[in-house]
């Protein structure tokens, strides 16, 4: 039997009563920072996590290749046991996901920018000087009411200039290129593909272009809109399929429902933040067996480059973890889709610190859960892609290989 | 977009204001010695490796697989980020590239012995005796006047009993077996191949292995001559393509010259010594952003199996790094293509010390720069094809992976 195109372990998982649980600490890794000490892992104080680490398995995960920052489309998928590099997400499609918009199948999402166009139709600013929600809100709503023959056009608001443009209709294709030309100076592009159905829907594209010109020609600063990442859902293997789990997904903020979403996992409808998701986890505890609770804080304090809020998001974490501990999963997984060193203020290419917990687990009475412990643990650098075999393997839910 | 054929990273490099710096130490890595109480790198005195190990981060890099030692070729490839397994280097390619031939993209190589034959034509001495190298350039020089039809020969004098026969001409092939039977007792094998070129290729190769004969006849021991490793120059993609880089190679010996040439970089002219080869790279610091640095004597030393002579060549190498760092590298990696343990007297499978620093590595004040260290570091042990991964990234040459 070939493997399986997701991971080789399909052929052998098994249902049975044990429960994973799976939190994911967004942007979880960070790196040393030099005027404090350590890094952010290292100074924030946290007990549960360390008293964690004495009784379980660590190491770090790779998301996708060493030197590789992934974005959290592939960050996330690599968690769930999918090779990023297999599977693409559109940019588009992530946009569309991250504000909670349902697309179908055949639908086409593309990231939208209003930008600023000279008397000439030359952008001057690719941003339109990160124009208020507010006003891109109402820009965005004028914009809806553009009319094509055969294909339905929607534009949802993201937030300051961004939006998401969804086409639907029959006999469109996403293998078109994009408006914006990524410079100055330039008018925005006209979109082509080439077939038929990519000639189409560049057609359909190039009219939403002008169309939406027209009708911003009195904006002071938003008077053109540039789109890219055309894209349509990717199909995914079902996570079900693969691993024989009944999976739900617990995220407050919409890209990660809708990654969960794409690979067949159940939405439990939550508040905004994480007491709320803790909440809801445990109100659902008994109907699953496999749970993906997702933090996000550590990665907004680290894109912001807060060294100090990310600590402290952290911590905030750790006061909140005995009582997602207390549920008793079998199996418990604490990791991160990439790193958000707050030094880098961004995403970073660095391994993520990973804790397994398990009765099939022993640490070390020295153990802390940081990078540098991390790096010396038992379960080494392994790719991200690799927890859920694991995971499955120490929830007693994998067949032996071969005979 | 598909993955490059070459790494991952190759949609995602950008060009920057940074510098790389890669400093490959031939053969670098080493084993512990009984005798000595530690390994070359450990025995040495180098407090300037050590310093920088300090503030870098460390690993070992395995060049091709565990187990498997490789040769020069394959050893740099791998640095340069070529999966080594997947383009491989003809050994007649390699040793024309070793004594500085230039080749054509539709030249072939070949690898050539003198060799001893009996009355019969059986072969009693594979090598001649390791005859002199005075007396083989001569009867190279003599066996450069075998003319052929239509293919030119040209054959080039390497050491003792070695040379290298190179075919040019239209229509041939290097797909032909080789007329070295790798036993004694049988004469020099018939050379065939399949296809019509190769097929007439082997003809041609006969008639010299035939004329050679007839030409040494006189001779008391290099009255035959052996060919193999039949080669033409692989299709490399052009480093620069895939990593945006503009990269120079400075190396004082033609075979790494060669190599860095193969995949597309500027060859600086330089001269025989490591001091000459520093100059170089200081008088060219600011027309490249990709700098390949080559150090020869610590293979040296390996091969003849001399400890001292390999910790002194570390030691020198040691005293002349300050030179280097004062170019003030965004990236610096320190390297090897692959170990040569003085215990061995030969290149070994044996993972080799990495460090890489840049304004984003934090080492430990008690980081030494040695086999066991950075067993320990945080890299961890990594395919040699995932350092220019990483060194791109640290010097923030590689955009995000997906959205």
């Amino acid at each position: 039997m070939p493997p399986h195109p997701v991971f080789p372990i399909a052929n052998l998982a098994r249902s049975n009563e044990t429960t994973i649980l799976m939190v994911v600490l967004d942007g979880l890794g960070g790196l040393y920072h030099p005027e404090k000490g350590g890094s952010e892992l290292e100074i924030a104080n946290t007990p549960n996590l360390d008293r964690l680490a004495k009784s379980s398995s660590l190491g770090l995960s790779e998301p996708v290749a060493p030197g590789i920052t992934p974005g959290s489309g592939p960050g996330h998928l690599a968690l769930f046991g999918y090779d990023p590099l297999e599977h693409e997400i559109g940019r588009g499609v992530l946009e569309a996901l991250g504000i909670g918009v349902n697309l179908k199948p055949t639908d086409i999402a593309a990231r939208g920018n209003f930008c600023t166009l000279d008397q000439n139709g030359a952008i001057t600013d690719r941003r339109a000087g990160r124009i208020d929600s507010a006003i891109a809100a109402d820009l965005c709503a004028k914009l809806s009411t553009i009319k094509l023959p055969d294909i339905d056009i929607a534009i949802h608001h993201v937030k300051d200039h961004r939006f998401v443009l969804i086409l639907s209709g029959e006999g469109i294709s996403p293998d078109i290129n994009e408006t914006d030309p990524q410079t100055l100076g330039l008018p925005p592009s006209q979109s082509h593909g080439a077939s038929i159905q990519a000639s189409n829907t560049a057609k359909a594209v190039n009219h939403i272009s002008t169309q939406a010109q027209d009708m911003l020609i009195d904006q002071p600063q938003a008077n053109g809109i540039l789109l890219r990442g055309f894209s349509s859902l990717p199909t995914l293997p079902k996570f079900q399929d693969i691993t024989q789990l009944k999976p739900a997904a617990v995220a407050a903020y919409p890209m990660y429902k809708g990654l969960a979403q794409l690979i067949g996992m159940t939405i439990l409808p939550t508040g905004t933040t994480f007491e709320e998701e803790i909440e809801t986890l445990t109100r659902h505890y008994a109907d699953y067996d496999f749970f993906f609770l997702h933090y996000k804080a550590t990665d907004t304090a680290g894109e912001d480059g807060d060294f100090d809020a990310k600590v402290a998001a952290l911590e905030d974490f750790d006061r909140q973890l005995p009582y997602i501990l207390q549920l008793g999963a079998d199996v418990t997984i604490i990791a991160g889709d990439h790193s958000t060193p707050a030094l880098l203020a961004g995403h970073s290419w660095h391994p993520v610190p990973l804790m397994l917990n398990s009765r099939w687990t022993h640490g070390s009475e020295n153990a802390v859960f940081s990078e540098a412990y991390c790096s010396t643990g038992s379960i080494g650098k392994i790719p991200a892609t690799s927890i859920m075999p694991l995971a499955l393997a120490h929830g007693n839910k994998l067949n032996k290989f071969g005979p």
